[in-house]
């Protein structure tokens, strides 16, 4: 993963900012503002990107930067890789089906349908979608995303440092929480040493941080609030060749430090934002992660894709 | 009203930047990302003010700019005007009394005192309560805060306008909300006829309008929708003469354009605001306004105080 490929993903994406992708709003505050011992903390407003998340970035490249079959592409995904997956395809005018597990609510399942893409229950568990998925696929030569551990889309989750560094200039460090890993390793790619980014697991879902501690990816048990966007079993074998390379640390945070922070960048921001989301303040908040005193922190808020009565 | 009373109240607002008022944020879009016929739409982020609305900007600044007796401030408001008050309040340090009707939910009671605030209950409707703090006011000298009809309160809502100007540059027009009038007196004060000010209000709520009409300020009914925010009974006299002066559109929009433009603020931007703060969007969405081609039109996204469940 290189600077050049997160160049020709925002090149790629030209023809379609603004209509589709979204330039997402930098909010510089002082650290203050949020009861923060350091100099700034930066709120890249990412979850007001098309589709609700960050993953709109990688889809719309992994689609761009391919041949698209005329059975269109496919994936098997009830959540954010589902949803983005579905909107790029509906911005470029392609088919697009979307394997879900049974669990995947009647109102996910309706707002995948609602972006045009062709809904399919396979099967219990994510793992039985997926290998519905695949099946359909090697019939009909349908295009894959892949919702992190694919080249186009670790580039187009990139491009959000790409804008970081163009609106707001050089942070010292970056919070980013970790599922499969595609968002930290766009970031770390774009970054490399030049900021310190920081990886951030919930405890109920380690990817990363058991990876690190066996020395190489393994599947973890997933739970808790986050499971739903961070709920990847095994880190991706690109996330972990580059975090290996660029990302010192990584920290877990229990559960009700996540959903405090949720709570607290809703009531005294009026940000409404996933779980998921949340990992930075709440790296913050419990003190995991403790910044210099001149330190620029910016933490990536990555995706609202929630139920706004979760947060009355 | 004039540009000094603005850069005055900016420069008290000097200290208190970040730890307590927020530069929030000016998202600029092509016309396309809300399908609209125009080149920009800027939407100035202002429901993630402190406290929840641009009213801390008018609320602070009459609070800096006055001596402020052992008594404190008093203010009538359950909505809006009472938690920007309670909010800067607390901000200095000082004492502060807010007045509620019967009807104030518990809810915003509740809010209220958790900001420190001490509510009374005054009776059954808003002019009771109105009634019973000048009462009180009369007997402990406190300073009052009116929601939207003092110079300071004006001043400092101008302040947003000169935020636009600063970090946006100038827009061809700017679409704001109207109850009192204290947010566009402030606004139009600041641009004067440098960009197009035009006025926005609900058809079951139309202050300016009614007394255009009228040629003078008049009482109307107020009901619908956004009369949470935007339901005083009459316009205030400064918004009065400025409008008068610097604004030649006053507009009415439905209440079923208003919620629909503030369920696609949150369905397609993931913006939870109140319906006050989504007549800009109503404005557009329905025609009411109608952009030229060329034009950069700025939406005031002033108020997020709502129940997020009202989005579900």
């Amino acid at each position: 993963m290189s600077r050049q490929a997160i160049e020709a993903a925002a090149a790629r994406f030209a023809p379609h900012e603004g209509a589709f992708l979204r330039r997402t709003p930098l909010w510089k505050l002082p650290g203050a503002a949020l009861g923060v011992a350091c100099a700034e903390v930066w709120l890249k407003l990412e979850h007001l990107q098309a589709s609700g998340s960050f993953k709109a970035r990688g889809m719309l490249n992994r689609l761009l930067a391919n041949p698209i079959p005329a059975s269109g592409v496919v994936v098997a995904s009830g959540g954010n890789a589902g949803i983005a997956t579905a909107a790029a395809a509906r911005r470029l005018g392609v088919r697009c089906e979307v394997f879900v597990p049974t669990v995947c609510s009647p109102a996910k399942q309706a707002k995948l349908r609602e972006l045009g893409a062709h809904v399919v229950v396979g099967g219990d568990a994510y793992a039985q979608a997926l290998d519905a998925s695949m099946e359909r696929q090697r019939r009909t030569g349908a295009l894959v995303t892949h919702a992190y551990d694919q080249p186009e889309v670790v580039a187009g989750a990139g491009t959000l440092a790409r804008e970081i560094d163009q609106d707001g200039g050089r942070p010292d460090s970056v919070l980013v929480s970790v599922g499969g890993g595609g968002l930290i390793a766009g970031i770390a790619s774009w970054f490399e040493r030049e900021a310190r980014v920081v990886a951030l697991e919930p405890e109920l879902a380690p990817t990363l941080h058991a990876a690190r501690r066996a020395g190489a990816p393994v599947d973890v048990a997933v739970s808790g609030v986050a499971a739903d966007s961070l709920g990847a079993r095994r880190i991706g074998a690109i996330a972990w060749e580059v975090t290996q390379a660029h990302v010192a640390d990584s920290l877990l945070l229990p559960d009700a430090a996540i959903r405090e922070a949720q709570l607290t960048l809703w009531k005294d921001f009026k940000l409404s934002v996933e779980p998921a989301a949340a990992l930075g303040l709440a790296a913050l908040q419990s003190g995991a992660y403790r910044p210099a005193a001149d330190e620029r922190v910016c933490l990536v808020v990555c995706g609202a894709n929630l139920d706004p009565a979760s947060l009355s």
